[in-house]
């Protein structure tokens, strides 16, 4: 095992995938059968009403805090944590409404935390969130000194009609790739790894594209040729196979390599690695009927969004073949 | 400042309120005045339609993280992160229906992990809530080894009569005060400053008591006679203020003390100080009419939550007087 891999870095994929195994086993209570299946578990999806669905998630940002508290940047990573939970609710087709945030820190810096809030903030009125409430809370000995976590919490609203399952996802259809803004806020322990440079774990800041504005214009112009959305989050490419695990992926025109993801594979990360941890450019797919593959391609473009038709889907069960760079990311972890 | 001061302890209230103040102004946008006022800001109340209304919050189990791990008990402390949420869900008139966990640790420790998620799914069970979903996160370098913080998120769902805002509370109204287990999981950091015997800090480990069905009874019952409903957490008594700043409350016959408070008086906890920061043997605070007062104690006794008449409210605003140990809690920190 060597240094450039997400396992050395600390974070054991495969670990957390036995542990979620096991919980959900552990979790499952009467009551769950109310939840509908929305694509890849992005989101759970509870029917408040027959009419009336919400979704929630919620998540963190991972050690991006490290990178953020290093340089004393930290409006943008408020961005990424609305980020990572809106990103997650569009992919079951549902409508961003209400966040909550979770700030802990050990001792409270009150302009830091500011510019935490702004972030967030900021992130909401990207996203077309209220921000509902908040829990900020001093936890001296948990974390060091004006070190701190976040994590988000976000509903949605949805309509029954517009859920997303990725059950319709058969050979054929069409990729496309919307670009990302740079590693978003996965992989981080190993990219912190990777990258020792200053102006290179300045790349790292950049905050997470958020696609609510333009993926709601998608749904409501294709929805109906729309069969499945996959952020990119930790697993990288991997999490195609969240929305369906019956088919693959032929990527044969994948989008550009940005110069976060350049630089760490000059420094030594093996180009299937980084495939299945980061994003590699690609922070969003969606899976469109060919007829309106361009089309949605061309409405994400023109919304300021890059995008392009980047692959179709296969019969090649658990494979994402990768022609450009001869490489092919597979269902399960090797 | 003595040792036996929260501020001491490493936790600032006025700091905390002072960020709180700022941050009012900062996340203020459009939209927010859909947003309904529940009693003590203790729940966010969002008007899904007019017929519908949810209710959300956030809270973690501050620095009892670090007592879990010094004794390796992992269960009752996903149990108290429950609780936080349900019980304050309650005290704004909603019934919990949906429950999300964020669990960040430096490396996964699978079997503690699955302890922890058991005490929360224990939490679920006795707060008639769905664990629907979460997030499990290996932040290496932000927590130490299998360190953890934990953050959760609740849903409940509210019909607008069902609303409580506090703002019917007026004075000739009784206090039934309802027994707590323990600490709870709010004043840790200074709990832990006060308790250096392992004997007394296993006090500390006690899960917090989960009120939903006991209150959800009572306000079935009794609910047109119910004012306000203040979860005694951070702030001790002063949480009482978050539903009516205007009055007062006279409290001559406090619930007993529990062992784990006696202990902290005995090692020189200014009595006054730990009105402030703890809940000190009173987890809930019900404000009834007169007339009902006795009935609410009653049925909430028969459900085996120990309650009792404490008090009434008075027109002496911004105090808490207990005659008892001869002190008065006041609105503002001194």
């Amino acid at each position: 095992m060597t240094l450039s891999s997400y396992e050395a870095a600390g974070v054991s994929v495969e670990r957390g995938d036995q542990f979620v195994a096991r919980l959900k086993h552990l979790v499952k209570r009467p009551g769950h059968d109310k939840l509908k299946a929305g694509a890849g578990g992005y989101a759970a999806v509870y029917p408040l009403t027959e009419a009336r669905w919400i979704a929630l998630t919620t998540d963190g940002v991972g050690t991006k805090v490290l990178v953020a508290h290093q340089f004393g940047q930290h409006h943008g990573i408020g961005i990424d944590l609305v980020a990572m939970c809106a990103n997650d609710l569009i992919c079951v087709g549902a409508t961003p409404t209400l966040f909550l945030d979770y700030y802990a820190t050990g001792t409270l810096n009150v302009e830091m935390g500011l510019a935490l809030m702004e972030g967030i903030a900021a992130g909401c009125d990207q996203a077309d969130m209220l921000l509902v409430g908040g829990e900020t809370a001093e936890m001296p000995n948990v974390y060091e000194g004006d070190h701190y976590d976040l994590a988000g919490f976000a509903v949605g609203d949805l309509s029954p009609e517009n859920l997303i399952t990725g059950t319709t996802i058969r050979p054929g259809q069409r990729v496309v790739g919307v670009a990302s803004s740079g590693i978003h806020s996965n992989g981080l322990s190993l990219a912190r790894k990777l990258l020792t440079e200053e102006s290179d774990l300045r790349l790292l800041l950049e905050p997470t594209r958020i696609y609510v504005r333009p993926v709601l214009s998608v749904l409501k112009r294709h929805g109906a040729a729309v069969h499945g959305l996959a952020h990119i989050t930790g697993g990288g490419l991997r999490n195609l196979f969240r929305l369906n695990p019956d088919v693959g992926f032929d990527l044969t025109h994948p989008l550009p390599l940005l110069p976060v993801f350049e630089k760490m594979l000059a420094l030594g990360l093996p180009v299937e690695e980084g495939f299945k941890t980061f994003n590699m450019g690609m922070g969003l797919a969606i899976i469109v009927d060919e007829s309106q593959a361009q089309a949605v391609a061309d409405d994400l473009a023109a919304a300021g969004f890059p995008a392009h038709v980047v692959g179709e889907v296969t019969d090649a069960r658990g494979q994402v073949r990768l022609p450009a760079y001869s490489i092919t990311v597979t269902h399960s972890t090797p």
